[in-house]
């Protein structure tokens, strides 16, 4: 098994210095442990909460900023793509497409982001069973793409609250496919705040830490210089002066985890 | 307030003539309660629990029968539509367009939609709270079409499960818009049978009574000529032969719900 | 099919004269429709949520109360009962001894119960399955006594919240035992409130009319007249000046759904 | 903060021959890491799902074979108690009472327990959330008991299915008692097998693992030599020969946790 992958970075893309600028301090935070990262983000918030909240750059500035911040840091990249008609440009500029949650089911956008030959990280809808994800996983497949993740986000759990359960991830590993932990959507609450979604950040190195004792391939966590001012998931965001040590920490257990 | 309503057809246009021998079927159905119908069929089921299943006629094909059918009955139609361009195309054909529960937190889709001035009905997404619904109807009305249903089927119940939350009727009603309940999806077992989802029959009347007496402007039940040989939904449709039993029924409850 | 029944009283006996008092208003508001009501008060709150909640007036002057107010109106009393040497003396006093929810599997409480011949009410405990009942019941009638009730008052959704699922309710009815829907307790959100339990008392008549459409034998509805000020479950009881009508449009439905 | 501890034995209490087999098994499966023990077994399963299902050996046989096995190998021991006329007896013979989650709300027996000056460990309820834990320990406490530990058990997640909330137990800890996690329990699948609870004893090394990596001071995992054929619990215990590789692992986790 190789050891823990990061997919970090800082939800929404406010602009090319601002992904500089994270990308540099990730890469800092990385370094010490020799944790290989996956730079993520959005360039289009296509589901928020309400309509009045910011949705991103768009798909052009997005994804010329994307490509460059690869170019200069050589680290593979990750975004989201929402419509069918995104998938072949954003898999010229990044590395791996995420499908997210609300959209897993959709089979166009999945045979559409398999056929681009890209990595595909696909969350587990809050509304699917962990045992569902096989037929996820089959239809990106069935495009002769088996470079498939699948990534746990958190599960409905009563009103604007998930749950995140860990029997899941061995059973979502048992498709073969590398299994990925969400530690920031899954301390959201969704819905939480009237017009957005609120969160837990405080447990986001809770449940990372339990991921990666329980065994997964990566984790998933956002983070910001200033996660309250961020324009999306700011409550659940790490401030990335936290990042090294909590790194640091969650490789530990990765290592005992995996016997490395 | 007016009386109620029905959404009805058979979840996935199957022909030109099926779907005319189901109007018909329909029609006679609801003639002696004076019922109101709007006829539901799908061309496209793009978000199946498996790729090997059946997905439908497509849109050209399914757009035309569609109109071909409103024509000859004078009934108002509804179809659900997945993505943004396919929104204009099918205003043209029905009357109502229905935004699916996995996709009711995609702006672009909600705003296309509404932006075709058509009516549309769109539905809680499992994984939301009644409440959240005030935002979804919110992005629709910005458009300044203010022709929204809000649709409950279903909220998620632990795993492959849903539970219909009757609070959830009265709350999305305090928006203004309104409120349909949706008794046939409210009792499918989301993947409940491996690579389709699973349903219980016996129980969307029960459910729908419980609706009618809590007070809805619509019901919303799929209905087929022999449910168990449907090509989507066949768990939890109503054979059509026992529709105008049902509705009848359903109607006593509506009037005295409605002291009509 | 007996019309409908109700199980009513101020949750918690505070004194004869109050009991008095709210026995007589009860008595008023189920007159006009002829509805049999069966009086319900608690001598002992035995679970509250908090060490410093009100627990009641205990056995001795609580059964005592309980015995004149049955002689005086001669309407038959409920009330619960928390440990095996309760059962007895309790079935003295009252007609029907009520199981509550967290004790609905404790096995020596059930058998007790059962040997006293009194009817026995056990709620669904909110952890447990509709379906799970039917060897609750078994227990109760292994004493050889089959005068069971069963009475779901919400289900587990989330934290501090209950779902009431409608589809529970013929699903117990299928162990032939009458079926109770309790609308107090099923819109308590149990320790809402930091060292009490909430509760939306505006679901109470909403709930209690979808369970009467989709047929009950009793409702069990909390009343009191000072709800804000009563000693226990104030945020989900209804005013009793408001019970004549709740109730009349109760019996309207039931009517219609019972073909009486 | 003290090296993990463990809660173990064989849920029932089958025979003084068959407890002391355990215990010495348990022994030895715990010498290798030096990880101190509490013997755990319960004289009367006093909540089995069916009427029919074994109970055990009673009160006056259970506690003299349990007094005895602290006699013969010096661990401290816990047993559970479901009325409080049993508190003062048990607590004779054992260290630790246990207060089973379905009671966790009764007064009385709180009480009872905690008067007796033995240390309590009282498990969640299944329908309680992590934070109402607070109310319950201040009832034990209300004694001048402060020997207090919090035990999670999983939390009702639809039917017939338990979640591990790992949120629950820094939220649970900020109480300032020990918490437990309880990795047999929290994998039932309650009612799940219609006159018994099912279980899936693969993922109790998967949660314990996650519990102690979030850090807790103690796991309850039950053991058996022949888990298929245990009176009680089967599904999810842990096979005897298996512990010692466990608990080597776990302890390994708990060092790393906590730093030692």
């Amino acid at each position: 098994q190789d050891p823990l992958a990061l997919i970090t970075g800082p939800c929404q893309l406010e602009s090319h210095d601002h992904a500089r600028m994270m990308a540099e301090k990730i890469a800092e935070a990385c370094a010490p442990s020799g944790t290989r990262f996956i730079f993520k983000a959005s360039y289009d918030k296509a589901n928020r909460s309400s309509i009045s909240t910011q949705r991103g750059l768009g798909m052009d500035e997005g994804l010329t900023i994307l490509s460059k911040i690869r170019e200069e840091f050589g680290c593979p990249m990750l975004t989201d793509v929402h419509s069918e008609s995104h998938c072949a440009p954003a898999a010229e500029a990044v590395d791996v497409l995420q499908i997210p949650a609300f959209l897993c089911r959709q089979t166009d956008l999945l045979l559409a982001a398999g056929e681009t030959g890209a990595a595909i990280n696909v969350k587990k809808g809050q509304f699917l069973a962990p045992w569902d994800m096989g037929n996820v996983a089959e239809k990106i497949a069935s495009t002769g793409n088996q470079r498939i993740m699948l990534c746990d986000r958190g599960t409905s759990f009563g009103y604007n609250t998930l749950v995140s359960d860990f029997r899941g991830l061995p059973t979502m590993a048992k498709t073969g496919y590398p299994v990925v932990f969400d530690a920031t959507h899954s301390v959201q609450q969704p819905g939480g705040q009237g017009t957005t979604s609120g969160g837990q950040r405080e447990f986001a190195p809770v449940l990372a830490r339990a991921a990666v004792a329980v065994g997964v391939a990566a984790l998933f966590i956002e983070t910001h210089e200033d996660p309250d001012d961020a324009p999306s998931d700011g409550p659940n965001m790490i401030p990335v002066d936290q990042m090294r040590a909590l790194i640091d920490r969650l490789v530990a257990f990765d290592r005992l985890s995996k016997g490395l």
